[in-house]
């Protein structure tokens, strides 16, 4: 038995070497082009993706696994420009992998031991950047859930009874910009509260929302019978990488009674610059703040957290009595009792790894050199006859044009040849090409590149007079 | 410029490679005693896991790494025996890894290339164990959430206007048996249906759910004005590992038109033994099934599974216009339109590796091994004057006392010391002590070990005469 045993874990450490070197082999390949886009179909087979009776040897797996990594896009690469994450922090990656060899959930403290001090460490720190002097919090799978867990606690204080009773009576009502993230949709309509109860609040022409038209919306709602229960203020659109004025959205929310909640998915990360964390003054007056740290904080995906100013309101709303799970410990340390899961996995110590090594100063010059990047191409944009900037950044995204070029295009033919991932954006009556300077490693020569990819495909666009894609052929996704 | 980037790079390769050191001290330590418990604030202080203004050198970073894996607890230790996932399967431990280094997001073909159609096989692939012919389904982070989509689209299926108006008039009630898992009654409390309307349907001595009595209960709410919308069948039972009897509950089901859903999370990978798989017989005529891969298939946590038998369902209900983010491909290739998050890990990958090294045959094995674990752990347990054996096993979960100690007492004492991580269970009057036969290598050495651990603490507990916990004294839910 001790011999079996033995080689089970022999085996394992083998297969980790081999892990190991196909790592290696992808951060190599980390400046050349992005793999091409291949029909799915041919691409299934290729790569032998097929799941059978029979198994195949540890030695064709290896084989497999590479050619799926090979082929598979790398948001480290600097070729990688489409989301809202991409290029790593390596201890962040270090911690990723171990958290996946000791393997525990992060439910209880007798299951994950020290894994939920690290996260409580974590929340401690996170919530002292957003200024709540005594909140609390969870990592959850991602800002969408991080926002869904807000609009929950924020519906539950509202109407007392939602939770034990279900909703009945008074529709709820939930405000967020015209440029906010489309989860305050998608969460509304899996809450009970229903799509159509999400105002869309009036933006400025950077993109940021009206307090006015909010505080008008929130009147009009009122006087109807209507009941509001949830603001949400963006700290970084997706689009615009716009900053919702969260100062005065506050007054409105103190003086209509409604939960203020801050999305700071992509934006959250400014805290940590002491130069640029003026973009979320006031957040301290908010209810709830959603931070994902595997956006601008180089964490593998998923690390999102939302804090709470209010301790106690999660496990109010989230605890269900579980003996068979909840056996040892107080329930300060069983986080299960604060969250949508039940088993969880440990998001925590990848972030905690990044964070230890760099401390707060080294995360506040990463947040400098990306809000510098965008600044370096915006000047690079605004200094080409070629390009045009759509709007100055407020934070990492930045928007611009070909001339004469049209952005759909001008992404798809990039993207189908591996030149660069790139995604576009709909601002007021034009589509920009959306830049994410979210790698703190990227160079000066490689916005150079960026560029010189962007323009070279708009000019064989413009030469071979392909027609821009219309809107009726791009996917048309239920309204 | 040139020289930083390959500075990053080497850095990062030089991170991994301490990774793989760490773990494979971490991998040969499994058979040891498990770390014993400490109090929070003193281990928090000696792991230094304070974070701060400045950061520190990656060599200590690496010191500091290495002593909290060796603190936390390893759910591949073989004495780590108290949840319901355990063990490992090497080549997901690697899928896992090579995820995290190309770290793409799961909601596009654009973004996550053949990663997508891996997860898409796996899905084909479960869905056709299940019995679905045309299904469709999407990674999950985690059965209560797998759960909570199943309930949501029974939800909107049963009130069409629903997402879109919110919930309002006729309340809407759900049935679980009084063993289902806790998630039942939370998501009930999240999306708008109310924990109260939860109905705690009977179960016999086996812990299975009466089919007549749910019949009884569906009749008189709907006689008494209210809307029956979902079903919940478990297989697999968190306490005793119980399945319901999906035939006879399909059948109500189906009279009273109700959405069946199979809460397959612990026992879903059944469905990979032809010797037992029997138990799930009849689940073909679900609407939708949860299948926990971290549980039985021993895959890193988390990886779940919502199955869904009416293609078109999930994007239906969850789908939002986003054109910032579904750029290309069709709706088919992205995943995103049919999921409750935006951003997504990667959780398809290792279990694609698991899964074509195995295959479904040595997956069949890997269960039947499992299984016979519980049945020689029964056997034992029955042969020996000091134990009793409180229910004959129905899958993995082997339920029992030693006489004359009180459960709680035994799993907190051999907790505290590290000998043995294990649960304990209320099953009618009675607290049994839970060992989940759920990590393969698992040896009838390691059961004598176990055994042997078990009954030198409980006499220990006896001999020095301790209370057994009082229940006050245990932590007190919200009920």
């Amino acid at each position: 038995m001790a011999t079996v045993r033995n080689h089970h874990r022999m085996a394992t450490v083998d297969a980790l070497a081999q892990a190991l070197e196909i790592s290696k082999a992808c951060v190599a390949s980390e400046s050349g082009r992005l793999p091409p886009v291949r029909e799915a179909g041919a691409l299934h087979a290729e790569l032998d993706l097929g799941l059978g009776e029979d198994g195949c040897s540890f030695e064709e797996l290896v084989v497999r696994l590479r050619a799926i990594v090979e082929a598979s896009p790398n948001s480290s690469n600097q070729r990688f420009l489409n989301t809202l994450f991409g290029g790593r922090e390596p201890a962040a990656l270090v911690g990723e992998w171990l958290a996946a060899v000791s393997n525990v959930s992060m439910y209880t403290y007798k299951v994950a031991g020290p894994q939920v001090l690290v996260e409580q460490e974590l929340i401690a720190r996170m919530s002292a950047k957003v200024g709540y002097e005594s909140g609390e919090g969870t990592f959850t799978p991602g800002g969408s859930l991080s926002n869904l867990t807000a609009m929950l606690l924020a519906r539950n204080e509202a109407v007392p009874n939602a939770r034990e009773d279900g909703l009945s009576g008074t529709p709820l009502t939930v405000y967020t910009s015209s440029d906010g993230h489309y989860s305050i949709a998608k969460n509304a309509g899996i809450l009970g509260l229903g799509r159509a109860r999400v105002r869309r609040v009036d933006t400025d022409s950077e993109g940021r929302m009206k307090p006015d038209a909010l505080a008008a919306m929130i009147d009009a709602d009122r006087a109807a019978g209507l009941t509001p229960v949830f603001i949400n203020a963006t700290a970084g659109t997706t689009e615009l990488g716009a900053f919702d004025p969260i100062p005065a959205l506050a007054r409105v929310a103190r003086a209509h009674g409604v939960w203020l909640h801050v999305d700071g998915a992509l934006g959250g990360t400014l805290l940590m610059s002491t130069r640029h964390r003026r973009l979320l003054d006031g957040c301290e007056h908010s209810d709830s703040f959603t931070w994902d740290a595997h956006k601008m904080m180089g964490v593998p995906i998923i690390c999102s957290a939302i804090l709470v100013r209010e301790r106690g309101l999660l496990q109010k709303h989230l605890n269900e009595s579980a003996d068979y799970l909840f056996q040892t410990a107080s329930d300060d340390l069983n986080p299960g009792v604060r969250s949508l899961q039940c088993g969880r996995r440990n998001d925590a110590l990848k972030l905690w790894a990044a964070w230890k090594l760099l401390g707060d100063a080294g995360y506040g010059v990463r947040v400098d050199k990306q809000m510098a990047l965008s600044v370096r191409a915006a000047a690079m944009i605004a200094a080409d006859p070629d390009l045009v900037l759509v709007r100055q950044p407020q934070s990492i995204n930045v928007c611009f044009e070909v001339r004469g070029a049209a952005s759909v295009a001008v992404c798809a033919e990039l993207d189908r040849t591996g030149a660069i991932k790139v995604g576009y954006c709909a601002t007021g009556d034009r589509c920009a090409i959306r830049l994410v300077c979210v790698n703190p490693e990227t160079t000066d020569a490689d916005l150079d590149q960026f560029f010189g990819e962007v323009k070279a495909c708009a000019a064989r666009l413009v030469r071979d007079d392909l027609p821009p894609t219309p809107p009726s052929e791009r996917r048309s996704p239920q309204q």
